[in-house]
């Protein structure tokens, strides 16, 4: 059975909502869960008939969400610190954490160390589409790319698409500001170059073929990438926001609204990122999951699932293949 | 009373809705119109009563989409290229265009020339918010861009938001991947130093930010701003596209839908660009709208009267005067 950490204190609402996710995962599908945290807190949130399918890995502080991640090193009792630290000894072959990003993000890097070839990690994310989803990668852990880092990310991001997203020939993309090869700036342009070697490269793609399911992995710097994942938010939830203060203003409206209701709900099931769990962070020895610090217990259980297939699938031998031929 | 050429041929729908987007300015606010393109189709399309506001400049040829804009300075006989040299001879003040934009960039910015002291203009648009719009700049104009480009893009925004927008003391921020002055990649962080100048700088904002409405005027480089103004439209496309389809499912659900059709009809006015007319042009001599290949008649109207205020409100001499501080 796969063992997975589970830095249970790092969250904004604390231990409750992770551990409903970890016990709503373990009765979907058995693993050998370690949480982390404060066992006190822990222990008496699982229940009985799940006991046998939990440890604990005593951790007493939590990285807090206002700390800068170059700290994250030297706060050796935080829970995701110790996290981290069952990956790197072998005791476990994922880690979930719904803390502080760029803690997670700095300790998997400097920790577990880099895949074979691998320049950089990158942390890739399922973006919802009109026909499924979308993986875009960086979306935060690098700001400042070269060209060579972004054909890695491609590569990688080839590699999950195949194992994890089941796609055959996942069609791979290169985000610019137009479809033309002569478009971009001076980092795309020579990306561009450098992607023609890879057989599923469809070309450049633009911000709304994230949408229109026209391309399965999609290629940006991680400044472009966070922009995006943050701008995307905005807008969904500004829709919504002007049209609740609509109904608000009009009973026909109103009434309407209630019976588009069950409606509403798949529409924001579709589009909630909470229904993909977390984003993997690629690139490192072992799997780290980065969820959202907001997560709810269905978050984490589907990021939880996120790591059982990424152990399973033996992702990281197929990044270390696919790179060494180039 | 102030001359605006239009490229009357220029549109991906031809002059059908530009003709119409003049008609329907000039019955709300008087003006001289010189519509550019072959006279011979134009002119039946005027109605009697309008005949003396509007003059006609013959142009035989279009400068078509999928032209290279570098191309656009040797096509002396198209539309676009006409509408400019008007600007340019001091004939009219302001031009609207609906063609290719990439060539009424480059048009403008190397037939009109630069205003003293701007070292790139850069094009701004005004995206909706929850409670009103937010300029965002650069759109496209500029791929890659040093510090100083985005410190002047902002101080051309300030005056467009004074001058325009009609705000006293307009928000400004700059586009970055986290709202600590840390964060950022280099070139964000040179720019953060630099835009501790203004004393209306209010420090980073994140994607998220365009749509809150904390921010009047957003900075970026144009690289970014095209992803952003791209993926938000296709957020809005696909989420429509998928509550559309769900709705077709469901005879409850499409009755709520019509009930709340006039509640969908404001939304969509709301965060329609149409609504908001064209992108102009910052940082040329002369004013320069350019508006959306796909521009009905009411975004031609609203580019009309964006033109119609920006050269009453004498911007150029104002961004002239803010540049010549520092």
């Amino acid at each position: 059975m796969i063992n997975i950490a589970i830095d249970a204190m790092g969250g904004d609402f604390g231990e409750k909502p992770i551990i409903e996710g970890v016990i709503k995962a373990l009765n979907v599908k058995p693993f050998n869960a370690i949480l982390v945290g404060k066992s006190e807190v822990l222990k008496p949130l699982i229940p009985k008939n799940l006991e046998h399918l939990v440890q604990y890995e005593e951790a007493r502080e939590v990285f807090s969400m206002e700390e800068n991640a170059t700290d994250a090193l030297k706060r050796k009792d935080t829970s995701i610190y110790k996290a981290v630290e069952l990956v790197k000894n072998g005791k476990v072959q994922a880690v979930v954490s719904a803390g502080h990003s760029g803690a997670s993000m700095s300790l998997a890097t400097l920790r577990l160390g880099r895949l074979q070839n691998v320049l950089r990690p990158a942390i890739a994310t399922l973006m919802p589409n009109i026909a499924g989803t979308t993986l875009l990668l960086d979306v935060g852990a690098n700001t400042d790319c070269k060209s060579e880092n972004l054909f890695q990310f491609a590569v990688m991001g080839e590699v999950y698409a195949k194992e994890i997203m089941q796609i055959a020939k996942p069609r791979i993309a290169l985000l610019s500001n137009g479809e033309e090869e002569c478009k971009g700036n001076e980092l795309t342009k020579e990306t561009h170059q450098l992607m023609k070697k890879l057989p599923n490269f469809i070309g450049n793609a633009e911000g709304r073929d994230i949408f229109n399911a026209n391309v399965d992995v999609l290629v940006c710097d991680g400044f472009s990438g966070n922009v995006i994942l943050k701008s995307c938010e905005g807008v969904a939830g500004a829709i919504f926001k002007i049209l609740k203060a609509d109904i608000k203003t009009n009973l026909i409206s109103k009434f309407g609204a209630i019976l588009m209701k069950p409606s509403f709900m798949r529409l924001k099931k579709k589009i909630d990122w909470q229904e993909y769990g977390g984003a993997p962070l690629l690139g490192v020895k072992g799997c780290v999951i980065i969820s959202h610090g907001k997560s709810d217990a269905r978050a984490i259980q589907n990021a939880i699932f996120q790591a059982l297939h990424f152990s399973e699938a033996n992702i990281n031998k197929a990044i270390e293949n696919e790179l060494s031929k180039f």
